[in-house]
């Protein structure tokens, strides 16, 4: 490191003000940012907004053995926006709340902040506020995200009936995997500090857990071709907990064939080399950040060749239960399998 | 205690699901509250959006050993709500996230729940949002609010001219001798852990630092009386900070007259009692979410006369500089002595 500026340098209002010359505000929604006690916005008119909140705890989220400060900051905000698409909204502004330890330096804080810019500029956010302080522990980031959504608009995880296609973005596991490579190297260079860490070797896992991206991508595409979900959940916690969560708020029952979860192959070749079950990476693993969402059967032309959807079940009375049907047709009920933080 | 349950036997869901009992909806704008990926509000029409956010760490800003935790929750709320009310606006939604280390029990969590429930029925707001997760540290606790003003009229730090009323809500200093009094008797109580904690003499700094109020009903009395402060800011880091805030944001000096500074008397004995200068307690002490504002000189005839505000001096020319006007009418510089959290 060339530079290294303890944080107690500057204070925390020096900081929010190195912070602050790196903005640029982009939405026209956004009438003042950072810097009073709190950001004006304009809502669009004939719009909802959407709003949430996700706090990512170092030792419990992300351990920075392994995980570049700008990668964190970028997730950070992609989990906030891949909330908004779950949604059905388009993300708008965020805020941030940052506790760290004094370990940290002005620089590796400055690290955290490129990668949320980089995130805002991505998915075009603006950061309109914020909270530092400091931590007796070690990182803490807290950020609430907000959208906006034509009024009615906004797809719910309660709006599936039975028959509707049940459909996934992207592939799975990845993330999941990604960390288990990371978990691996780390042992290793614990009991061998000289060891260099192979992880040249698993690019696209790594990028699965470090920097995942939220899928606005498929949400401006099914407003282009107009279809609109009848329910959507993000895949945080696993592809079978997001499931039962449709499922529950939906009244329904799904049926979910294995063959068709979309895993990619550098994904499939890790599975391998750590002889795990890929059906179960893709269905506990977690993280992965994609959407699930269903479709009324109507809207299966317009959906079945498009490359980043796989259409991977289809919802059923609630009565026939919720389950995997694997290659052989039997029939497993789904668990959630989500692991628990406390 | 009677009922002790760990945290890991109701996991992530279950204790969501205790809470979202408890949680009452008020707003109108309010569409869709906690259960779904994000919350869902309708705007309403002619009015700006403020957002804010604020974190609380343990060991920064709070000690448990004497800190009840309903207190503490209904703090994390107040002092959200009081940056809505330091933009003249209505509180209106709130989103909680908060990490938590495994030594707290469900009953603990129900309990800041209970006192952040208790503010959001206090200033009408509707806890929409949260996320909960696990710490391997303490508790921390970042809570994000929004409210709603009428378009154009969010009252900002830089509106304040030379000649304006400087005005201060309630009294200071309290919540600075409260938590000398705390730190105190829990040094007392570590040196001889036998030792009663003797808290019933100070009800009134106990109250002011344990469980500050968000001055919302000076809000709606300025606007009764057709008062709209040209500036504003609420009172967290100390009064001589705020003043170098509001006076850099409106490019103005500054003159705060020591004498019309105003403490309660339980406050005052409290300084005595600890040997300390009571204008030293109000200009830096901090935390007591007091409001303070600008207004035009032609509002003196509307303000006077209000128990809850006090005129403290006036702005002048920048070139004149930000001076405290002591008793014998020595201009002495305000510093920012506000505390470095890092």
């Amino acid at each position: 490191m060339s530079d290294v500026t303890p944080l107690d340098t500057v204070g925390e209002f020096g900081l929010i003000r190195r912070i602050q010359q790196t903005i640029t505000l982009r939405q026209p929604s956004t009438k003042l940012g950072i810097g009073d006690d709190a950001a004006i916005l304009t809502p669009l008119a004939g719009h909802d907004m959407v709003i949430s909140t996700d706090m990512l705890v170092e030792g419990v989220h992300f351990d920075l053995t392994f995980c570049p400060l700008k990668h964190l900051g970028y997730k950070a905000v992609a989990v906030n926006v891949s909330d908004m698409a779950a949604m059905n909204a388009i993300p708008t502004q965020i805020v941030v709340a940052l506790s760290i330890g004094a370990r940290f330096s002005v620089e590796a804080v400055e690290e955290l902040y490129e990668g949320m810019r980089l995130a805002c500029e991505a998915y075009d956010v603006d950061l309109v506020g914020g909270d530092t302080t400091g931590s007796r522990g070690g990182l803490t980031i807290s950020i609430t995200a907000l959208g906006q959504v034509a009024a009615g608009k906004a797809v719910r995880r309660g709006g599936a009936g039975p028959n509707d296609l049940l459909c996934v973005t992207g592939d799975l596991g990845g993330a999941y995997l990604g960390l288990q490579v990371l978990e691996r190297e780390k042992q290793a260079w614990q009991a061998d500090p000289e060891t260099q860490p192979e992880l040249g070797k698993y690019p696209y896992v790594l990028q699965r857990q470090l920097r995942p991206e939220a899928r606005m991508d498929v949400i401006h595409e099914l407003r282009e071709i107009g279809v609109v979900p009848t329910s959507m959940i993000d895949i945080s916690d696993g592809l079978a907990s997001e499931v039962l969560h449709l499922c529950q708020a939906s009244g329904t029952g799904a049926r979910v064939f294995s063959e068709n979860l979309p895993i990619a192959n550098p994904t499939l070749e890790v599975a391998e080399e750590f002889n795990l079950d890929p059906i179960m990476c893709m269905l506990n693993g977690g993280e992965d950040y994609e959407l699930l969402f269903t479709v009324p059967l109507a809207a299966h032309q317009l959906i079945k060749n498009h490359p980043d959807i796989t259409i991977i079940g289809h919802m059923v009375e609630k009565s026939e239960g919720t389950n995997l049907i694997t290659k052989s047709g039997q029939p497993v009920p789904l668990r959630a399998q989500g692991f628990n933080h406390f």
